[in-house]
């Protein structure tokens, strides 16, 4: 059972998910059980062993019935979620001094194709519908009122923390607001107040004047790596039309989207020889979806390097390559 | 020249060291250059190739002139520096709405001793001999009125971001204050202020009561496993006399915090067969050296997980061991 644990000395929730629990003695690397092979057969994500999932949520499909092949996406719950609906979040003191909440939340998977391409290397069309996919469970989801955050993401290749092969996207639903996203709303709302200006929409502007840290437009989208990115190579995609909440996307967005998505994703896959990255959706949380202050974006973080104690001990992070020159590099680069 | 950018939207300093920079492309796979074979010889960090190093900065030694054999402890500059003393503190705007800061600072590594032997399994006489180095380096760097943060640090294994197999600790001196300590900061006052006591006193005390996340302790210092650990095995060494700077620290209690930290690390080597880790340990910035809130720690993170997208998204993290099971695990443990 799920719960979450406050940590009082930095305002953290810390996720404790003992269905993913291994007892401590296989921790030992003499102990540990051998990560999944991966993308080997049986892969539970391939049409044919849908048995091998938890009953799908949600598909995309022309024939088929529910749990059958015939899907282009398939939506399945985590079959070893992080957080589950069946939890309630209510908050509950331990011993003195120490509470924790119920692991309440959703843990969804999007498999992004029926084949092991990855989502780079998707036809747009295919981009498109799994981008829909997304805001589709994302609406879903937010009709219940004890999640106040959900998180989009997918981790591409091992030193992003993925363990299965099979492309797919993960989406969890929490029933806190995450410290960093408090923070991130109340610098964006704090300068609103100071300038009345909007942070996120004057970063982009001053972006377009630089051009040099600029990655690809369109008429919706604009990807660009940030001034003062964390790692080498982040590359955002941040929506022309300031709008807090991913869920506030219009119908129309989703194929310039679709298509600015697969221009960055396949100048990384080209010129850097297919690194891992993970990607993030990041949104604003319930009760912000329509404060002017936050924009939702899309975050691409290429995995060069190993955050180590420096970055552990300070929450500081050390980038060694400039955005400037990594755009430049990028820009050159044929997908 | 390294320099730091500040991300307007986050309020996060980066650091970004050119002096470490790979060439864009050298960043592909096929392209990348190989790791150091980290301890293979020449390994510059042994004694009688004093010359492959920066001249040492300090040294521990019973015989031989600086820079040659005959030191037990060695301090010199990293030969990549993340930030140089050389540079100048100064924010400059690069282009309208961007500022960046000279990369001001120190970048030093503590060699813990001549050979090869994890520090764990030295005697606890070397062991309190680095603890004072580290506390020597932290006291002359602190001299320095442009220095706000000291981060002391130590990368054990390769997933914990080690280059170099011959153990050493490292020190980073900051010219800002990393928001993470403002936040750890702005928390513990908060906490005195709304209750008059202190956040990490009450939590040390609510600890030894519940008594079943303690690891060890003695007169000084007591271990345990905090209750909302982030990671699975995440271990702290509290002194009992709150002090909320390492500097502060009280000669005498140096040999009672190497005994601890050697119970510590060799039930984590013993245990767990010789984990990967981070350990920094955590102090005050200029100026709150005496403020009564914060009490400076060790923490030792064990690197069991690699964190992907929706730790990176949202700031939280999943951990898969509750530390109550992997305390009385530890505690089983003998050395």
């Amino acid at each position: 059972m799920p719960v979450l644990r406050f940590d009082r000395t930095t305002r953290d929730w810390v996720i404790f998910a003992p269905s993913r629990v291994r007892r401590p003695h296989e921790f030992r690397k003499d102990g540990a059980p051998a990560v999944a092979e991966s993308g080997e057969p049986p892969c539970p994500f391939c049409p044919g062993h849908e048995s091998l999932t938890p009953p799908e949520i949600f598909a995309v499909r022309s024939n088929g019935r529910p749990n059958e092949p015939g899907w282009t996406v398939r939506v399945i719950p985590n079959k070893f979620p992080a957080l589950r609906i069946e939890e309630t979040p209510q908050r509950i003191e331990d011993e003195p001094g120490f509470q924790h909440l119920g692991g309440c939340g959703a843990h969804e998977v999007i498999i992004e194709s029926p084949d092991h391409v990855a989502l780079a290397e998707q036809p747009i069309d295919q981009i498109e519908s799994v981008l829909r996919t997304l805001k589709l469970r994302f609406d879903d989801l937010m009709r219940d009122s004890r999640f106040l955050t959900i998180v989009i993401f997918e981790n591409h290749g091992e030193r992003a923390g993925t363990s299965l092969r099979h492309p797919h996207f993960q989406l969890i639903a929490t029933p806190v607001v995450p410290r960093l996203l408090r923070t991130r709303h109340a610098i964006a709302t704090d300068y609103f107040d100071l300038t009345g200006k909007s942070l996120y929409g004057e970063m982009l502007e001053l972006e377009l004047d630089a051009e040099k840290r600029i990655l690809a437009a369109n008429d919706r989208f604009v990807a660009f790596l940030p001034y003062a990115s964390h790692v080498p190579f982040e590359t955002w995609i941040l929506p022309r039309e300031a709008q807090p909440s991913f869920g506030r996307t219009r119908p129309e967005s989703f194929r310039p989207l679709a298509e600015l998505l697969a221009t960055v994703l396949n100048k990384l896959r080209v010129g850097l020889d297919d690194p891992d990255f993970n990607l993030t959706i990041n949104s604003s949380a319930r009760g912000d979806e329509d404060a002017p202050y936050f924009v939702w974006h899309v975050a691409i973080l290429p995995r060069f390097a190993t955050p180590a104690g420096f970055e552990l001990g300070s929450g500081m992070s050390i980038n060694t390559v400039m955005p400037e020159e990594a755009a430049e590099f990028l820009r050159e680069v044929e997908p």
